[in-house]
């Protein structure tokens, strides 16, 4: 499957700042959140699970979005929701479902971690050329999302699941993976020296 | 029980300036992360499970945090790790898991997860007259800490969990109060406008 056709994605991308922390400080934060090799190899047997799934997933993500106007907002312009806002994220963000599950957790992976903190932070809507939504994602909604990014990915994995076991330990190594995912992205809204 | 003997606990406390939110934005807020009142109620029944097990609660916890140099830092001194300070700390952390699951959400609840934050992003050690710890507990270690704090709770209510629903449930209610603690926490650390 080709990547380099989704608009504004950039993972890999040379040309992007390194993040703020390297090797050392992830496998920091990794234990810090219980993020185990285990995991990640629960997180690529997941992989084959989610993939066929994603847009499935992502009509069930924007469909929470969609229903709460305080989540809307952030896609919305003075004349209502930006069709063409909501499409770009889309893509990019089943695109980071891909990317998590295969956790390839490097330094270009944590790059554009990054790269994802800022756009929501600042400067949002710059990548597609959107003018005219909020500025920011305000943080207090992306820590929020934990839960639901979380807890609506169980019944997507289930259907590939070997058994209760299986699901379970999936289960787990993705709400490390999201966890640590939103600990990354909040680096470029936290004040200077506090992250 | 008395909690006016916790030095530096302050629910409750007037003077407290009052939390960014008010009842309309932890509504949202509550919402984003799948906070019910079924929640709820789940933590309510929860509290007379982990309530006698809160020592041993926190001796997991600390001995997580002590495994961790990363982590134990904030607590530490030039001299190591700052006794005084792990236990006044302790007496208030134990203090949050019994406020946390009588669920008791009002603005003064609101005011004082502010204060904690607060307490996290600066000033750390002011409440108990504590010097020469480090200024700030990282924001992204506050972030990862989600998933310990719930996995680690869920042996603790298995105990008294009527039956698997019963104790999925309750871990479920706990693990949304978590995200939303540290939802709230994050304010005092997020730029002006961004959180």
């Amino acid at each position: 499957m080709s990547t380099t056709a989704i608009p504004g994605y950039r993972y890999g991308d040379p040309a992007l700042p390194p993040a703020p922390i390297g090797a050392d400080g992830l496998r920091d934060l990794r234990a810090a959140c219980l993020l185990s090799d285990d995991d990640l190899a629960a997180l690529s047997e997941a992989a084959p699970i989610i993939e066929p799934q994603i847009e499935e997933i992502l009509d069930t993500w924007y469909g929470f979005v969609g229903s709460h106007p305080f989540l809307l907002a952030s896609f919305s312009t003075a004349e209502g929701p930006h069709q063409g806002y909501l499409a770009a994220v889309r893509a990019r963000f089943g695109q980071w479902i891909r990317d998590t599950l295969r956790a390839g957790y490097d330094d270009r992976w944590l790059a554009y971690q990054r790269e994802i903190g800022r756009r929501h932070a600042s400067g949002k809507g710059e990548a597609d050329g959107i003018t005219g939504t909020p500025e920011v994602v305000p943080y207090r909604y992306l820590a929020a999302l934990i839960v639901p990014i979380t807890v609506t990915m169980r019944p997507f994995l289930a259907k590939g699941a070997r058994d209760a076991e299986h699901l379970e330990r999936m289960h787990q190594a993705w709400f490390k993976a999201v966890v640590l995912s939103v600990a990354l992205w909040s680096e470029p809204y936290v004040r200077e020296g506090w992250w």
